[in-house]
């Protein structure tokens, strides 16, 4: 098998949502660009323009087209990276076996490109561009992305700022400048390795939207490449912003290589995963420069954003002692192990500064991860999570120093009234870089229902200020999330983003909600279904009582049935109440009546 | 068919949840009591005593209990009632045809009992009893059943007290006395009609435990009474506090006695829903008499609250003209309809103290429903809503003057920012009397997804204070929960009011999560199921991918595989830190080593 395709189990869904259709903006500074949204129509009945929403979901919706995941997407972005005049095509690191874990069961992706790195030791960053005053092609794109109709609204209506934003700054209307500047003080980042020029660029920040990563990846026990090429389209259909590569054992390379080529959204990815599989598994083994060479094949593959748990460090180890469940990321707890067993301070943590001089490189991302969160409620807060959050603060500033864009996780496991504090706790220490966290948790009792304790702290801290929001799925704690999971997941989590987004008062919010609102008032059950998050659950969770076609615009629905509808009833009183407040006002003044005055 | 259980569909089910045993506490006060508890067996490896829970279940998880559905259960609670000396057996009102709307294919229960009511004008309510300074069986009862383990806990660990209760008063220990108080102040209910003595008391209120509600009932388009009685003792099984039968359509007086006679847990009503069927669904033909003899049928059967829509006023009806979704209760549009129809003052509100009159004779508990909760997050908090919530509070204290409990509903569709206003307004207008609220949903876009959409709000207005709340289910907006939906709506809503416990600090509320937390870092994967909401879904997802009973006890799962499971390497870090912590720390500071000074 050299191509995917050729596997028996592939498969990827593809086309456009229901009643949606796939419109491209050009950039005013860059005519070139051409970014994405998704217009939902709405019945002739209803007389409303088409809803343009954000849409994550890539070429793969758009009918016009073309897919093949043998030969990855359109490299679109290539010219204007090279336009820049700052970087140089070499030969790259030679695959090693080593790579794919000694054999690899997985066909190489059956193109290769010459990367791209940095000429000399410039930084080729967003970050950097920014603090230049330079307005990239990415930072328009992003602009435009963010907007969708809010110009227009930020216009027409200023009463429609509705929101407790705790200090946030969020603007009317997103423009490239306010881009460059929050990317310059380091409050956003476009995470887009020179080496992904595949990408359909995106912002990560607090005065932005709320993004949702979602995690994929094979572990030694199970799954295959194809599945996580689907897993990963599938995700983005769904609304994931970014996707993780968290895939260990034996092939990880080669698939990466095929879920990067063909992704249009930020890959991330935990390097110190592969190291692990190149020595073994013994976690003291590792060393700094096999990790280094993890790092130069990952940025050559494209990878947009590194995890690097640099924050554990060796005297924060014995703080996580007393704890019910100790050290829970993977991460954390093979950096810890390496700790202990040379007792010397972590490796990522002493070479913290070339692992800076690599991502400037190529423009990848920090993901300072959390590897001391904690994995249960009663881990929370605690010392150990704390003291990583600090240095996380101290490497957030020597990153910046090195023109490194730079984003912060967190947890985990936090009741809610703990929540907050770590939004507040990480604003102040890592300079308002952005929050990327995993839920949190609000209660560890509910296995099989992760996506939901979770969900509730994911709006929450969205709410308070978190940029991004790690999915959860259903799976967690108990297995590998197979498709079903993946979008539950992802649905969950965009509404978490949403509800936060919402909460936030970000201007044009609700026009989503609303709409869908007023199609459900109006009976329009098509339109309800098409404006919601996953149209095909709605309308078949509406046709497993009411099946037949005419339901669909019937002014009922089975929970009432037609006599009871308080929807139908209330379109009555409405038209009641609006003579009421007008004709029938006047007649009750004219005869004396007092029935229609105001409600005190 | 005379009896369901001949029904071609009749199925319920029984037995205890893995690993469970029930347990029964007597009372000191009332010996005769019998609390149940569940308790969770753990394994010896453990060596930990089995975790008590709140059970909701009743006699169905006993396997020593005789269960059938055509006597009932007990009616343990009846002598109890008599025994106060203050009740009169009567002959009751004659079952109407009508009452089944004219045709019933449901059989009548088999037995009937002969109605209970207060002699003369007296108020047999747990309000008069706590405000005379009466500590009933019922009060002795829920002080049991509120404390676990906690007072073992509150003698053990002060320093437990962990969270955020925003002025509620979350006593170390429930006492009877404790319990009295509560009730005689009005912030807290225990809902038990006189006529429903099959009850296991539950108390809701601020100051207890958050509990569940879940909503069953057929319609006129679907649903059958065998699936009903199905629903109710699903819904308690996976933990429902309480049921609320909102059937419409014909049979529903049938429906109801089959439910309310084999439920252990309050069930409450809308009497608006049978009382418009009792005049062919037109609302303007209902009548103040129709309703009274609805509430008379219903008291009888033993209902143990009303939603009583009194706070629609007629003057508050303009001012939802201009919302996007108008009036969206049912019980709300209805009376809406009725009094713009009739230009009158809603019958509720006018013929409230009558109202009251018939509730204290039974003890029956107020629900003061919210005829004009917001439908949608655009109408929330609007004039409309707050006008009736503060009318809401008139009637509160009315029905305190006449000894009647109360409890007062809640949105709705609210985003984040503006669900404490609600908790804050509900508090001061209505005198702290418990809230009880549906969601709320914090974002209109996700049908098919609004257990999660509402499942936010609920934990965060629990959190705030709010005493119950009313669950939402996958189907809401599109159709009638079945079996499955029903399951879902309940846990998730358990996850929603223990996320709410653990963030007030409620004693003892941590006590699961910890004991499962544990489980889950020792590798015990059968007690991690089992200590869980769901142990079915947590091992039916565990085994899907590592199905093998070997891997039950293998330190590792399917998301990262052995070599690279965290919890391992972590339990491996514990080790070495707490010799670091001992040996180590002398060895290095011995030989002038740092390595292991405290965090900063």
């Amino acid at each position: 098998m050299d191509k995917l395709t050729d596997a028996p189990n592939f498969h990827i869904t593809t086309g456009p949502l229901p009643a949606s259709v796939k419109v491209y903006q050009p950039g005013h500074l860059y005519p070139e660009l051409r970014v994405p949204h998704r217009e939902i129509a709405t019945h002739p009945s209803a007389n409303e323009p088409p809803l343009p929403v954000y849409d994550t979901s890539g070429p793969y919706t758009d009918p016009e087209a073309e897919i093949d995941i043998n030969r990855g997407l359109p490299r679109w972005r290539k010219a204007l990276i090279e336009a820049r005049g700052d970087v140089e095509a070499y030969d790259g690191r030679a695959v090693q076996a080593a790579d794919n874990g000694g054999i690899s069961s997985v066909p190489a992706f059956p193109l290769s490109h010459r990367p791209l790195r940095a000429r000399g030791d410039a930084a080729v960053t967003q970050f950097e561009y920014a603090r230049r005053g330079i307005v990239t092609p990415e930072m328009e794109y992003v602009a435009i992305r963010e907007n969708e109709a809010r110009k227009e609204l930020a216009q027409k209506d200023q009463n429609l700022r509705d929101g407790e934003d705790f200090g946030a700054s969020i603007p009317d209307f997103v423009t490239p400048e306010f881009v460059r500047e929050e990317i310059a003080c380091g409050r956003a980042i476009i995470p887009c390795n020179i080496n992904h020029p595949e990408l359909e660029p995106m912002i990560i920040g607090r005065n932005f939207l709320v993004k949702v990563n979602a995690n994929i990846g094979n572990s030694a026990v199970t799954s295959s490449v194809a599945e996580e090429v689907d897993k990963m389209v599938w995700a983005i259909r769904w609304g994931a912003d970014t996707v993780m590569d968290l895939s260990t054992g034996r092939n990880i390379h080669n698939i990466r290589d095929w879920i990067i080529r063909n992704s249009p959204v930020p890959i991330g990815t935990v390097p110190i995963y592969q190291a692990l599989e190149k020595v073994n598994g013994r976690a003291e083994d590792l060393t700094w420069e096999i990790y280094r060479d993890t790092l130069i094949e990952q940025a050559e593959q494209g990878v947009d954003y590194f995890t690097i748990h640099a924050g554990v460090r060796l005297s924060y180890i014995p703080l996580t002692a007393n704890r019910i469940t100790g050290i829970v990321s993977r991460g954390g707890s093979i950096m810890a192990k390496w700790c202990l067993a040379h007792h010397e301070e972590n490796f990522l943590y002493t070479h913290f500064e070339e692992i800076c001089d690599i991502m400037r490189a190529y423009d990848i991302s920090f993901s300072l991860g959390d590897g001391l969160r904690p994995g249960s409620t009663a881990d929370a807060n605690d010392a150990a999570q704390f003291a990583e959050l600090e240095t996380l603060g101290e490497l957030t500033k020597i990153a910046w120093e090195k023109g490194v864009q730079v984003m912060v996780e967190g947890p985990g496991h936090v009741a809610m009234h703990k929540i907050k504090a770590n939004m507040d706790k990480q604003l102040k220490s890592c300079g308002e870089a952005p929050f990327y966290t995993l839920g949190p948790l609000t209660t560890d009792i509910a296995p099989g229902y992760d996506h939901i304790t979770s969900g509730i702290g994911a709006a929450m801290i969205g709410w308070y200020g978190c940029a991004m929001l790690c999915y959860v799925t259903p799976k967690e704690h108990l297995g590998l999330p197979d498709r079903n999971d993946v979008k539950t997941g992802v649905i969950t989590y965009r509404i978490a983003a949403h509800a936060a987004d919402l909460a936030k008062g970000h201007p044009g919010a609700a026009r989503r909600d609303d709409a869908l609102s007023r199609a459900r008032f109006e009976f329009r059950w098509e339109d309800q279904f098409n404006l919601s998050l996953d149209p095909e659950t709605a309308a078949q969770f509406h046709d497993q009582t009411l099946p037949k076609e005419a339901h669909k615009t019937a002014h009922f629905c089975s929970m009432c049935g037609p006599k009871f509808c308080s929807m139908k009833i209330s379109q009555e009183v409405r038209q009641a109440a609006q003579q009421g407040m007008t004709e029938m006002a006047e007649r009750f003044r004219s005869e004396g009546g007092e029935i229609y005055h105001p409600a005190p």
